[in-house]
């Protein structure tokens, strides 16, 4: 899809939040370039000249056609991933990530604050604080009216904005879980995949699969890069 | 403006997440019922009926047209502040609290995202912590570059759903200060209040006259019954 103005994205493959906005440029099979940011090891002019927060996801729209790492003072800076999704869906509106029916548009924000307040602290406490995997079933069980019946999306036939916010985490929870990858205790990760592996987590495993087989998350998610990194950062003796 | 379908709206007056969407739909011109929730005492029908959250504000929204306090199950029960503040948006396109300018929209996003995680967090901690007044000259300071330039609002010459997430939060801290309602020491309303007054805070103090003098602002704020109930709540030997 031909965009009005460039988009310049800075992003990195292994940060949940800017791989939301990469799904949702994907879907919108928008044009755009990208450039990778080192969470280690920023580049001198990412904060003064991209981001004074120095945070991934930005984007940069619109101004003259310049290579990421000179970036223009004449193109807008925005930032925040959940933003910088609805920015997408608004700037591509045949990319059909936002619902057109009001009340479905409420829906999907209404489950991205859900998994925003619910979830993604349950799993940053786990990966980060090693606190107990508990915390995340109990957060799924939590969540479990909300997620949608076998073979829907978050909120419908159709992938949303709900989706897009919520596949980076899931994609790096199983992750990390899969291969012990965190400050937990090293068995954790298998006992928090068998907990959710029983019968009542259906809905949720059903919304996992259905997630993880979307091209436009598959294309956006470099495993062995995230997981190099994970392996790096989370050694296990 | 008529509406496609009733809307009812679930709210109260002391809570400053209601108190936005009250504002949007005063902009909105909407029809639409409204029920005061009392939070210390709230009816045993509202969490299985309208929010199992129990929490203001929600809207239900469509389905048969009922008594407030008998709720229909064939209307869509819809909660979250900022939810329903842009659900509001997108009902009534004609209200012009959603920017149609996408990177309008998505600057007016970024200022409710700031706000709601520097401003919010050190106004709570000031009133009902009793943490240092210091902590919101701080987030004041922080939020400076962003603030608009004299007689603008949050994102241009339009009021927006930036500026309806922001007001009732500078309202309530207002009222707050000047009549030392709080858990904090009794003195510490009056020194916040010099602290800010000083020429350094222009923007915040033109922003904040500016969003007081709103007539939608000044329309959903009942200031004796806010007055009363925080009077009651914290009360000064």
């Amino acid at each position: 899809m031909a965009n009005a103005k460039q988009i310049t994205l800075y992003t990195a493959k292994v940060c949940p939040y800017a791989h939301r906005v990469e799904i949702a440029l994907n879907e919108a099979k928008a044009n755009f370039k990208s450039f990778q940011i080192d969470l280690h090891d920023k580049p001198g002019w990412y904060a003064p000249q991209v981001n004074a927060a120095s945070k991934v996801p930005t984007i940069a729209y619109g101004g003259p056609d310049v290579p990421p790492e000179t970036p223009s003072p004449d193109s807008t800076k925005l930032a925040e991933s959940l933003v910088l999704v609805e920015l997408v869906a608004d700037l591509f509106p045949l990319s059909g990530i936002l619902p057109t029916d009001p009340v479905q548009r409420a829906q999907a924000r209404f489950f991205i604050e859900n998994i925003s307040t619910k979830l993604i602290p349950t799993y940053v406490g786990f990966v980060l604080r090693g606190e107990s995997y508990e915390n995340i079933v109990q957060a799924v069980k939590t969540l479990e009216p909300l997620l949608p019946e076998l073979g829907k999306f978050a909120v419908g036939d159709q992938f949303s904005i709900a989706d897009i916010a919520t596949a980076p985490f899931i994609a790096r929870l199983f992750l990390s879980a899969e291969n012990e990858f965190g400050t937990f205790e090293a068995d954790q990760g298998a006992k928090l995949l068998a907990a959710l592996s029983t019968p009542q987590f259906a809905k949720w495993n059903a919304y996992k699969k259905l997630l993880f087989e979307r091209p436009s998350v598959i294309a956006t998610f470099d495993k062995e890069f995230v997981k190099a990194g994970y392996a790096k950062r989370f050694p296990r003796a």
